[in-house]
């Protein structure tokens, strides 16, 4: 599988953030020269520290999607384009929703209109979110659930994919949409809030401070292994037999999340208790969710290897050593990583 | 119906184009204070001479919907808010599909915000359309058929309708969106293209030119005329049932393309052939469409009370009598109306 990207050129876009950075250090591994776009924008998860083993074999550029002539300069002649960059705050989208939609939807379309225009022959893939299926009606959630999404960043979300779908069936480009679930691992933005709980618990557990949880802790999910949603993207990026298509990623095993607080609980001294959901997030709650994700594998043999028990250590081990990266203040983390980082100039 | 209207307060947008200057003149006429907003951009139908009757009876505001400053103050103390401005070519969303997402998304988005914000009591009703249905999958397209745009256009419409029903889900907002069909009669924009093939056939009618019917002429579609459209607006515009719900209009009688000539053929001495579609329009072309609107039907009584025989008669005499104010070319008739207009001033 990782045998295509050698030599490739490759554009990850949102490259310095949680999946961005460990999609960009597989590929370095894989051989491929790559090029990481990111605004660094406060709270979003961009640092520094996330791209620092391979800081000297990649090109960073800073520098916004919503800029569509940088973009275009830099989409011609990549081999493969990851489009990873975004806002995944469901709170924040609803706080801020016209900026959730120029980022997550718009600049989508821009760029694949510059793919159109100077690159056609590109493979891109597309980070989708399960967010766009809403409330679950039925579980596992397979691609043909109706789409009823409860926030902002699900309905841009879909509005983008639907866009990545029409620009293959109407001018041929090679793309593909990923419909990510919750996602955890290494070099997640544990600072950011309304991404999930998985981060909030980690900080928490990480500062011996007490979780609280929203509701029961009986609701339930799927998560996947930073390193499997990896392979995912590897998989969709080199594979033309996709093109158009739409795919959820998940894990067979789900769990709720008092269970992932005792798994935590292996590894901290963490205390925890169940509060009520404050207005926002209760009015976006979507419940139980977990995906079925057989058409991916069918089409290209992916599964998770990684179950949550062994993911949650890797995590732990991760954070353990190197929380002095990650236990800042969203507004702070990008910068002050920045002035920290060693040498290795930012080449564009 | 119409009483509720009496003295009540109701913001147009795109009310000088075909669909809102005739919502105008009937809002007018039920004792509405009517305040229109418009860009007046070429191309889009807007025509001085549409809202002529009323012209002293009207607040006609020049604005383009990507101004929210203005958008805003415009939106306070309205108490009905059409949304029916924006682009409906088709073909122009391809070649320009940034401009259509911005005013046919991402400015409704915009205008749900300042209502959040300045007016959450106001009705707003949007008008969206069959388009994002794609091709039928089975006729004929009730409102839970699969959403496959084949067009910017098309999905622009579905995003921005997804964001209505949210900000009725999530906020309380009074929205509905209603999908129309093929829109024809009086004030109907001649000379935009990828618009439909309705205001081709009228314009070559008027100017005695041959008509090039794309494809064999056997495809069919549905029609409104638009007094039964403007009377579906009125419903829906006043009905706090319909809240978050979105609905097809439609008629029970559909024809093909070359019925509608031989319709025309009863008032113009017409001629016509059949020639292949364009490479662009083949690529978005839909084949056979026609809509089951037995949900607006069951929910308000709505049906069309024109049928397209009767349609096309009125359309024709009201054209034939004021070809002038229509027959100019796209990028003209807006400015050229504006002069030759009378007086009354553009208020503000």
């Amino acid at each position: 599988m990782t045998d295509f990207y050698d030599n490739r050129r490759v554009l990850v876009l949102g490259g310095l953030g949680f999946i961005g950075s460990n999609l960009t250090l597989k590929l370095v591994d894989c051989g491929a020269h790559v090029t990481v776009v990111d605004s660094l924008a406060p709270g979003l998860g961009a640092n520094w520290f996330n791209v620092q083993p391979v800081r000297n074999r990649i090109r960073v550029v800073v520098s916004d999607l919503r800029d569509a002539d940088r973009l275009t300069a830099l989409v011609r002649s990549q081999d493969v384009i990851f489009s990873l960059a975004g806002r995944v705050s469901h709170i924040a989208s609803m706080r801020d929703p016209l900026i959730d939609q120029d980022i997550n939807c718009r600049s989508q379309l821009s760029l694949l209109e510059s793919c159109r225009q100077h690159n056609p022959a590109a493979r891109i893939v597309f980070a989708s979110t399960r967010q766009l299926y809403g409330r679950p009606r039925y579980l596992p959630v397979d691609e043909r659930h109706p789409i009823a999404p409860v926030d902002v960043n699900g309905v841009s979300k879909r509005a983008a994919e639907m866009f990545f779908t029409l620009y293959h069936k109407v001018h041929g480009l090679h793309t593909v949409s990923l419909r990510l679930t919750n996602t955890y691992g290494p070099r997640m933005n544990l600072c950011g809030f309304g991404q999930g709980f998985m981060n909030v618990f980690l900080n928490r557990a990480l500062t011996n401070s007490r979780i609280d949880i929203f509701g029961t802790g009986l609701q339930r999910r799927d998560f996947n292994y930073v390193d499997d949603v990896v392979d995912a993207f590897l998989l969709a990026g080199q594979d033309d037999r996709l093109d158009g298509r739409i795919f959820n990623l998940g894990h067979a095993d789900h769990a709720s999340l008092l269970e992932v607080v005792r798994l935590l609980q292996r590894h901290a001294d963490v205390d925890f208790r169940c509060v009520p959901f404050p207005a926002d997030y209760a009015a976006i709650d979507v419940g139980d969710y977990y995906g079925d994700f057989s058409r991916f594998h069918e089409a290209t043999g992916w599964q998770p290897k990684c179950d949550l028990a062994q993911g949650i250590a890797a995590t732990w081990r991760f954070f353990d050593q190197h929380r002095e990266w990650y236990l800042e203040s969203e507004h702070d983390s990008g910068v002050r990583s920045v002035q920290r980082i060693p040498a290795a100039s930012t080449r564009d």
